[in-house]
């Protein structure tokens, strides 16, 4: 069981959370519980770092906003035995989770189970604090934001668990996004692969690496609400498994959007062999990340113009590279625009269905919605609009998939 | 060097340290330095342990309370680094401090130095998280309020440290209470003897146990403002010493008082053998600290009064406990009074002087204030009085013993 920042959020959220603990305990489970930060802490630990200026040192970054999770794991143990739960609190590097040195991003390489299966046996719940470990150095490490999802699933893989619940704020996936598509309805079940694209699309359910790391290990993830009454199995989230345990495969499990995009044109470049990588070499180097490309067919055969998107936060960045080589690159000029959305319609079912793609673009085509720039993987088509369009061609896409609540 | 909470309250105040762990470096000493929690984060985490349940596992609570100075090390590593000073954080698990496993006031068994010396060879400053230490069973301990002054002299005694400087918020050791006292002076020296008495006498500036640690390890040791300017040898601290090192000793070095006292007299208790056992064994049992002690001389040979003091806040169990037992004990009626306050003059030179107890006699009489309970030890006179008179007997006696500044 997996509780994140706002189900901690004081010793009555953490009351509740242990409530659920001792439910799971007398249906005869062993449980251990990953715990994050009490939400606002690591914020205020992180803020602390930055003005001590944590540039210097991350073994000490780390060193410091770790602290969090010690304490609710701490604060946790307590409210369990105050319920009759005989707990303990397990720091990163007393069990210990070991991994490697790359301090604020750190990887997990180990776990040792030997000490947490015992105390499991002996019916000890095991509270432990996520986002940490230790590293070969003996110092604390962490492993970025959302780290404790990670810490839970590969808990889970490494004490051989039958089920991983990740409980949330929210009570589940779902289809899209229910502030904006008002007929989104829950998932029940949701394959890895899908879940791994939503996250990444900008689902912020679960963390990326987290999902990988389930997929791998084939973990039976659980999102849960833990705002919501009951646990576990009685509670309806959503479950996140392999796609041979989906009878009844929907082609599309979701429509999702993401506004963090923004697109460069650059005009007539010249059509030669080793262009693409003379340009997306420079921004690499500068840590931007491109994402949706498209090279329109060049008429003359000498010059092509090139659209690419990138985040929206490091379009300046972006520009100014490209402007740097300007003259080495050959292009007469960019241009770019940052009033688009990415709209992107997933599922593991369009793999063996045809006309999935055609759907999309005729139901953009029907409310005059005109498509930038298309990009395909072989479980996600993804299209950028102009931004002024994202709820009209969310709910529509939501609609014309089938997709809506009843 | 120890740093205390307010004295590492903030990111500014924090800096303000680092300069002066600089300054030390810079004189070619190598520093290691213990500091405390920032300023209410303890109180914070104490009350989130205690709202959660502290009772039920000292365990837990020490695992939350800890991660206050922790994330304090990692804080003032980076302010140090900023400078450009090489520092670490270390946490107790880390060097290892070992302690016993008397969670929330762990007494410190062993400290293992081998990496700490090797990172000061290295010219690496050691940032310690004070007030913690690890348990033979792997778990977090701390050493109780006021423990970052134990590991600053454990330490320093386990290094063979030159000097252990506890830098707080006082300048020094004064020979009375400036806030009622403006005459009193700073004292330029101490002995360790009359450190642990002030200390157990309420002068707030070390703690106890700090205190019998230095003096049983002969860790020089010295109080300095963290507010100062200045470092070390430069600031006009109090240095706290052995005897023998202080060549024209003072009769007596300072006046103290305690509020936190209460009077019980117990009337017509039968005066035969082992009644001071019945009636202290059950106060001890209920943990009521009993502090002086006054047997009548019996009237008649068959009975006698017997007046004690008790801290305030103790006084009500107290009073319950000898009820309880009044038929056992035989006497006839308790009476109490909590409007006192106990009076000391504290000196090593009074062993080798006549007259220091009846100078205080003297003086009281002089100005009407009636005496009580009397209590001495080698090195101190305690009298208790009326709590009306604290202000005027503490002044009286100040320039009595010739302690006024000039």
């Amino acid at each position: 069981m997996k509780f994140g920042g706002t189900s901690v959020a004081n010793i009555d959220r953490l009351t509740a959370v242990a409530a659920k603990v001792k439910a799971e305990v007398l249906r005869g489970n062993k449980v251990a519980v990953v715990v994050s930060a009490m939400s606002g802490v690591t914020n205020d630990l992180v803020a602390l770092a930055n003005e001590a200026g944590s540039s210097y040192d991350t073994n000490e970054y780390d060193a410091v906003v770790a602290t969090g999770e010690q304490a609710t794991s701490g604060l946790l143990s307590l409210c369990l035995q105050k319920i009759g739960v005989p707990a303990r609190s397990w720091q990163g590097w007393q069990i210990p989770i070991l991994t490697d040195e790359n301090h604020g991003k750190a990887r997990i390489i180990d776990i040792d189970t030997s000490e947490l299966k015992a105390s499991l046996l002996s019916n000890i719940v095991c509270v432990i604090a996520g986002f940490q470990g230790l590293s070969p150095q003996k110092r604390i490490t962490t492993l970025g934001r959302g780290g404790s999802d990670t810490t839970a699933v590969a808990l889970a893989a490494a004490l051989s668990a039958s089920r991983c619940d990740i409980y949330t704020d929210v009570d589940g996936v779902y289809t899209s996004d229910p502030r904006i598509v008002t007929r989104a309805k829950k998932l029940d079940k949701i394959t890895y692969e899908e879940m791994l694209e939503m996250a990444s699309l900008g689902a912020k359910v679960l963390q990326t690496r987290s999902v990988e790391l389930a997929m791998n290990n084939r973990v039976p993830l659980q999102v849960l609400s833990s705002f919501n009454e009951g646990v576990g199995s009685d509670l309806l989230g959503t479950q996140v498994v392999a796609e041979e345990e989906i009878v009844e495969q929907e082609i599309v499990s979701g429509v999702t959007y993401s506004r963090d995009e923004a697109k460069i044109t650059l005009l007539q470049v010249p059509d030669r062999p080793g262009v693409a990588a003379a340009i997306f070499g420079p921004l690499s180097d500068a840590n931007v990340n491109v994402d949706m490309i498209v090279q329109n067919i060049s008429e003359n055969g000498s010059a092509t113009d090139l659209t690419f998107t990138v985040p929206r936060s490091e379009l300046a960045k972006a520009l100014e590279v490209l402007e740097a080589c300007k003259n080495d690159l050959g292009f007469i000029a960019s241009v770019s625009d940052d009033n688009v959305v990415k709209l992107s319609v997933v599922g593991v079912g369009m793999r063996s269905h045809a006309g999935v793609a055609n759907r999309m673009f005729a139901t953009l085509a029907e409310h005059n919605i005109n498509i930038l720039v298309i990009s395909t993987s072989e479980i996600k088509i993804s299209v950028l609009v102009a931004e002024e369009f994202t709820e009209l061609a969310l709910r529509a896409l939501h609609t014309a998939y089938g997709l809506d609540a009843s």
